[in-house]
């Protein structure tokens, strides 16, 4: 490699990932959620990571970890979350914010990059624990009081008493300084199996897919599951399971190779052997990169109850829920440096790809220009404790990302 | 009607009908659980009415309360149950046992018919609040004891201290004596929509179907629903809904019309929205009344099965669940004196049926000749505080069976 671009310490970077995994470490995986006593240990080193980092590092009022570099002029964000699902792997959001951790050291180390300010992010409550996205949603200036206020954990306990339980109630939150912060880079694992099975070692996103989720009902009539002829029966079960397929045959006019739909929920009710169920309801969720095709499938929806319903004695009733998320698309020209980067380091070993899964990016893009590069997801298993990505990947995940960070910082200074 | 014939009382078997059904009483409905202490308080009038009716009534050590007529000779047992689901209807098997009251006391106010025996029984638990059937079964001399031992309601109470907090424990059991008791007549409620919808007031059951019960698993893997394209997923869930397609299939062709089956339940693993199903479980019961039909279903469900592992990444199991029943026959010659009675009493206005539901009826026929008699459901509704039937069918039903009861009597003094 020429010496003209930084190069990251492979020990030092798994040495700090595997130290972050001790703090919550269950067998292979990690259960480290926002804000519980394990995950406020782990932040606390993390500031402290920082801080030998040569980063001005602060835990914030609604407890993002964020290192400030104290290099003028305008600078890169690099970050993710260390928060984890209740069955994390180690690796998840982890994995970002120790890759900028080292991109920051790198850059500093580097003569020709030695300038360049880069700023460190663990966003809080990327998982949602309590409410998703709270530390990125903070930074942008969204207004999150609200959360801090009324949303509860599992086990009911409020996010408020949870920052003042943790001592941060009352500390300052980080905001984003536009005219400081320019750029944003997201390093993630994959958490699916495109890249295993394409052979890549490196996705550069395009676009995070938008999200649309319904509540699908149905309304028949229960019976006795032995008296009730089947001609005479009004089955919701029975009609759930039918509309899936009408689901399947519209979507699939609809979609191209990268659309995915789940039914992921199946209610019959009362739920018995003996019982001709009187009540089904289903949790529809898809996603796309493209949103007239979300478009377009939401008006299939709609449409295949309304015909439906003038065709059956089960009503069908289709229910909105919270949550919709438009796409997202990555700075094109964020995404043109990890293209170059990834094509020096790892040549034709690179892909192009949409995120399917959702990422404090996608709260990012719309206030600086943003990107994000994936790692390969073994299995493609994520949010589960054997959760892992092979250490060559790692490692050659962050000497691309800390390519593309220095293209991306040099370019913010002309 | 001819004098030779007992005549009903309509508004004592109304009364009495009321009266039981004030024991329990839930808006229109009944709450009489097996052993409670309402069920044990209407045990208690119920048996003070059969003496008033001159029947040496007992409860027995299980809970059966058994009217014993006092006349010679070869005897007619009329009965069914009085407790009931946790959210019963206030006849259902009520109606049996007071129409088998009203039937012993018009017989015995009949010149013609005063001499004969007709025994009442309220069968205990035919529900299975600790046991199903367990009465009949107990009567027709299958071993119980373990069941009595063993057996818990769903609040966790033994069987065995239901009884002897009723003080029923160590009492006799009543056990069927064939020399006397020559056969078995079991009026009750229709439970379905078949006499509603064809426009009949009695139905003459040729047989009680049998019952297959499984359940079938899925397994695929579990994966992020927004990072696993659809080519690549093994989504158990969606592999359910398909099979159902293919048994709907099967079944159909095998199928007259009065088969049936249900798919009763479906739980998917983990049931959120953003997960890809990895697990999936559905409960399928099936009931018909010709036994080489339920094992050609029971075989194209193995073969089913078969063919899809070896098509499929999802992998199916089929896992049978206890409680298979075998069809049971009503016996044809007492079919013959319930069709000659409704024929005379509602002209055209009966039909021959087959039963969908289980009754005590199918416990009792393969020791003493059985037959049924239903009368129409509102509606269909069973099972259902708002299960009822028309006054004019609760009457003409009774006025039916007593002369069938008179008809049979009769027949077995010959």
């Amino acid at each position: 490699m020429h010496a003209d671009f930084p190069r990251i310490n492979p020990l030092r970077l798994l040495d700090d990932l595997k130290t972050l995994r001790s703090f919550g470490a269950t067998g292979p995986g990690v259960v480290r959620l926002a804000l519980s006593p394990i995950d406020i240990e782990a932040r606390r080193w993390l500031a402290a990571r920082m801080a030998d980092a040569g980063l001005d590092a602060t835990i914030d009022g609604v407890g993002t970890v964020f290192g400030r570099s104290r290099k003028p002029g305008p600078a890169l964000v690099i970050g993710s979350h260390t928060d984890t699902q209740p069955t994390g792997g180690w690796l998840d959001g982890a994995l970002g914010v120790i890759y900028g951790l080292e991109i920051a050291r790198a850059l500093d180390e580097c003569a020709a990059t030695r300038d360049f300010a880069v700023d460190v992010a663990s966003w809080i409550d990327e998982e949602g624990t309590f409410s998703g996205f709270l530390g990125s949603r903070s930074f942008v200036g969204e207004a999150v009081d609200t959360s801090v206020r009324n949303a509860r954990n599992q086990g009911g306990l409020l996010l408020a008493d949870a920052l003042a339980q943790a001592g941060l109630a009352n500390l300052p939150r980080v905001t984003l300084d536009r005219t400081r912060q320019r750029a944003y880079l997201e390093p993630h694992i994959e958490q699916g199996g495109r890249l295993e099975a394409s052979a890549k070692s490196i996705g550069i996103v395009t676009t995070i897919v938008g999200i649309r989720e319904f509540q699908l009902g149905f309304t028949g009539q229960r019976n006795h599951a032995g008296t009730t002829p089947m001609s005479i029966r009004r089955d919701a079960g029975a009609a759930l399971v039918a509309f899936i397929a009408r689901i399947d045959d519209a979507f699939g006019r609809l979609a191209d190779a990268d659309t995915v739909w789940t039914v992921g929920r199946i209610d019959l009710d009362p739920g018995s052997f003996s019982v001709v169920p009187g009540k089904a309801l289903m949790n529809l969720q898809f996603r796309d990169a493209n949103p007239e095709r979300l478009h377009a499938m939401e008006r299939a929806l709609v449409e295949l109850v309304d015909a439906w319903n003038t065709q059956h004695a089960v009503h069908a009733e289709l229910i909105a829920c919270e949550g919709a998320e438009e796409p997202v698309t990555m700075d094109p020209e964020l995404q043109q440096r990890l293209e170059e980067a990834a094509e020096a380091l790892a040549p034709g070993q690179w892909t192009s790809m949409p995120s399917g899964a959702s990422h404090d990016a996608q709260v990012i893009a719309p206030h600086i220009p943003a990107c994000m590069l994936f790692v390969p997801s073994i299995g493609g298993v994520s949010h589960d404790f054997i959760e892992d990505t092979a250490e060559q990947h790692i490692v050659l995940g962050c000497e691309v990302a800390a390519r593309a960070a220095a293209g991306i910082a040099e370019a913010l200074r002309r």
